[in-house]
């Protein structure tokens, strides 16, 4: 029986650097296959269907859509990209881990439409710095410590539909955990004792 | 603010090969402070108390049984063995992870007196084999099959006590899982998010 994957969601405020941190991580691991988007936007030349992207036409993504097909999806200047459920659970029997890059808004749906993801939050250093600062400093305006205190909020509210969060401080450090993590997941007793116990159900 | 220590309880069926790992991993990884076990017996030529073990005569340690102060203890051939509490947690408090390799009788006992522990399951390659030759055979006796599968459900009952299952099909493969594991218990949210917000409702 082959371990079947897992669905890795890496997600945070956009400029955090998840698309860094990506592909220094597909340099090293190989058993990740990166998600692949559907999109109606033009195909450009060299690039293939399948490959960059699901190519497809807004009627067949708005049907895609309607059949509740793609477990998130967006409009950018008019067009559709979205990520195609089949793709991902197909790589997953397969016994692949499917990796996913994507901005706050869309993991929110991944997690809606796919809970048993493990959802990695990407934060930057400067909210650890700003953390350290409020504490260390108590000589700032009170009008200044709440501002910060607010959006430290938001973040934190965003925070907590995941299940990691990794401190973007340095590139190499932000992988060897998301690594990390990939490998620790594998080892969850909720995931191994269930094929053992799959396995005896059968005799 | 520091971030608190997490204890780690690395545990498995005799045999299985927890001191080897346990050495490996101690070799590599700098912050983890092993768990000094407490006991009754005599302290041999070049022992240290606080350093080998905490050493405490009969009355001293069924006082300790008495008041709560141990996570777990055993009595072996007339001397009693255990885990004091009090240093698991000073340690713990000074940042430090706490890793404890111990048997399963034992582990239980940590179970129940210090639930937030990270218990990991080391289990041997033979179950992993077993489950193989179980799947891909099907020309054992069905008496032979249902005394393995008993076995292995035995093992699988132990299993579920744990948040981790790590195969010792080979030391450095072992040791990179338990690394992996610690690494990641640092990234969960839980843990993270927590920080973040007693931060938050102090000002």
């Amino acid at each position: 029986m082959k371990e079947k994957g897992i669905l890795f969601i890496l997600s945070g405020p956009s400029g955090v650097g998840k698309g860094t941190v990506r592909k220094s991580l597909f340099e090293k691991d190989t058993n990740l296959k990166y998600s692949i988007s559907m999109t109606t936007r033009k195909m450009r030349e060299g690039e293939k269907d399948g490959i960059d992207y699901f190519f497809r036409t807004h009627e067949e993504f708005e049907k895609m859509i309607d059949e509740n097909k793609l477990l998130e999806h967006a409009n950018f200047v008019g067009n559709y990209y979205g990520t195609p459920r089949e793709y991902v659970e197909r790589t997953l029997e397969d016994g692949y881990d499917v990796f996913l890059e994507i901005e706050v808004q869309g993991a929110m749906q991944v997690k809606e439409n796919f809970p048993a993801g493990v959802f990695i939050f990407l934060i930057p250093p400067s909210l650890e710095e700003l953390k350290n600062r409020i504490m260390l400093r108590g000589t700032e305006t009170s009008d200044l410590i709440r501002d910060r205190l607010n959006e430290a909020k938001k973040e934190i509210e965003m925070m907590d539909a995941y299940d990691y969060i990794v401190v973007n401080d340095d590139v190499d450090h932000a992988v060897t955990k998301v690594e990390a993590i990939v490998k620790s997941e594998h080892c969850k007793r909720e995931r191994i004792a269930k094929q053992f116990k799959k396995l005896l159900e059968v005799d």
